[in-house]
């Protein structure tokens, strides 16, 4: 349980130590995101410098691994692909982000070159999953206490839902604090899951306490990064997380799921950026299907409740609202 | 824990739904606040009804009663004294706004009769909880796993302890959507904390997993209760919750953590709110002491930060961030 604790304070304490030189730096290396144009009103954010997502990881790598339980000797089977599909995954958007913001080119990595990151990242970490024995392919049913063997088709279905969840909370990334927000609290719940399993016994026997020794300590990480991020990044931002950040989030919340065989609980802990994405989807799919009509005013959805006329902090303080019951529902569900 | 999730979306969909008729109900009563004459340029504020927190106490009294886990004999000594104790924390802070919103009488209840009431559900608190079985006077250390018999001080302690919880509760209230941030917060940790009790048989035995189920149940409710209010209290508020909804929630609290015999727990869980007390009673002595000196611009402490010139919004996010780090403590704390 210390470990958990301090892996909280020393995440938060390295985000908000390393945060002012690292936007300066930023800054001084002219850093600033060009605003996507069609974003509401957002010309005054011009300036502001990306990337400030690497605090976090700075946090998350550093508290993660002084904590890191290691007497068990599978611990390492566990925070190795983390952090590898944490920063691999973020290593895409910074890529993203670096040619953006320093060599001034505004259209980034091509999506072909960013796809294809994200699906070897993706697709190594869906097959290291099924061949770790505490893994496999069986997945939990939440509220059912009933598995499912994927087979051999868990290595596409996973594939497939590491590169929807990176990029869902890419897209959720469009206003100051939004991610970091809801990324804090639904850590906190695969926190609390991972407390559950290494807690209870018959919890530990069917998920694995000594797996979820380790995604617990790195769930704190990510809790205690985003908060000490958010210090620098609620409205009104003094920096972007950018794809830099997003993609470390993502990548780091799908990581937990998947290694404590419960992807499916992403449908409730990171139900708001899951419905970023579809807002999306369903958006491009209209607008084709009707030759022009929108369901949304804008999407992702949280541009169309900015263009309803909320603000920033209070389509903030909403997600962060449905978050935490989607997340509380969620850690109820493993019991 | 089906019982806590529906308790949990009960409890919000009831603060919802009653919200609107409320509000309007109360602006055609003419309930407006009498803004606190030194706060910081909150004028604009005047005609913002309060007493919104009686759509809290309609969601936590239905929610929590319709799925009160009956089975168990001794559930009703349990939610009896919780309900008791809230509802009439409650009261006092409601005769106050009643005088001041509808009379119209500027000074409310003298504050004498304030605390005379508070002493009273107090005291009568602590003697239950002395003498229930289930409670006794021997409080939980955290941390230490170490009990503390107060024995018969019990009494004045937790009579003080209460009238200080529901107070500092009280004094936190000052800014649009922070208490309610703050309690929803801190009662998923109380909601957290009762569910490791029901589920870990070690902590079942010392704390009790039949009370427990009674106070997950509870803090759910508190837990939908305040983020159902949010909806409407947060920035810019349309409804205030009043000395009302401060005491109710405060009141709450505070009887969960004693009914768990961990009142020490309130030190992290709702620190904020005790940090408000803190920083009121610091500045009061510091100012006699040295003849007019101030420690703070402005106390409670979060008008401090104001005057700082941090936005409402920022002060709310900072409170919310160190409760839900120190939440987080609080849940392990107790493994």
């Amino acid at each position: 349980m210390y470990r958990m604790i301090c892996a909280l304070l020393l995440s938060a304490g390295i985000a908000l130590v390393t945060g002012p030189k690292l936007i300066a730096y930023l800054k001084k290396l002219h850093f600033g995101q060009t605003i996507y144009e069609l974003g509401p009103a957002h010309q005054k954010k011009q300036g502001t410098p990306v990337m400030g997502g690497l605090m976090m990881a700075a946090g998350i790598v550093v508290s993660s691994l002084a904590f890191h339980p290691r007497k068990w000797e599978g611990a390492w089977d566990f925070i190795l692909p983390l952090l590898a599909v944490s920063l691999l995954s973020m290593a895409v958007g910074f890529a993203d982000d670096w040619i953006k913001a320093v060599k001034k080119r505004h259209d980034g990595l091509s999506p072909w070159q960013k796809i294809a990151g994200q699906v070897l990242v993706a697709a190594a970490f869906s097959v290291y999953c099924y061949f770790n024995p505490a893994v496999g392919s069986r997945i939990r049913i939440p509220f059912f206490h009933a598995e499912w063997d994927l087979g051999i088709f868990y290595i596409p279905l996973m594939t497939l839902l590491t590169i929807f969840i990176v990029n869902s909370s890419n897209l959720q990334d469009g206003l100051d604090g939004l991610l970091g927000t809801v990324t804090a609290v639904s850590s906190s719940a695969w926190a609390m899951i991972s407390l559950l399993i290494l807690a209870v016994p018959s919890l530990g026997a069917v998920f694995g306490a000594d797996g979820a020794r380790v995604t617990g300590v790195f769930a704190m990480s990510m809790v205690g990064a985003c908060l000490g991020f958010l210090r620098y990044n609620r409205y009104p931002a003094k920096t972007f997380m950018g794809d830099t950040g997003s993609m470390l989030l993502g990548g780091g919340t799908v990581a937990m799921a998947m290694l404590l065989r419960l992807p499916l609980l992403l449908l409730l802990t990171f139900f708001t950026p899951v419905m970023s994405s579809v807002s999306v989807i369903l958006q491009r799919y209209y607008f084709k299907l009707t030759h022009g009509k929108r369901i949304f005013l804008m999407s992702p959805i949280h541009h169309h409740f900015e263009k309803k006329g909320y603000s920033e902090t209070q389509i903030v303080s909403m997600y962060a609202g449905v978050t935490l019951v989607l997340s509380l529902i969620a850690v109820l569900s493993i019991l």
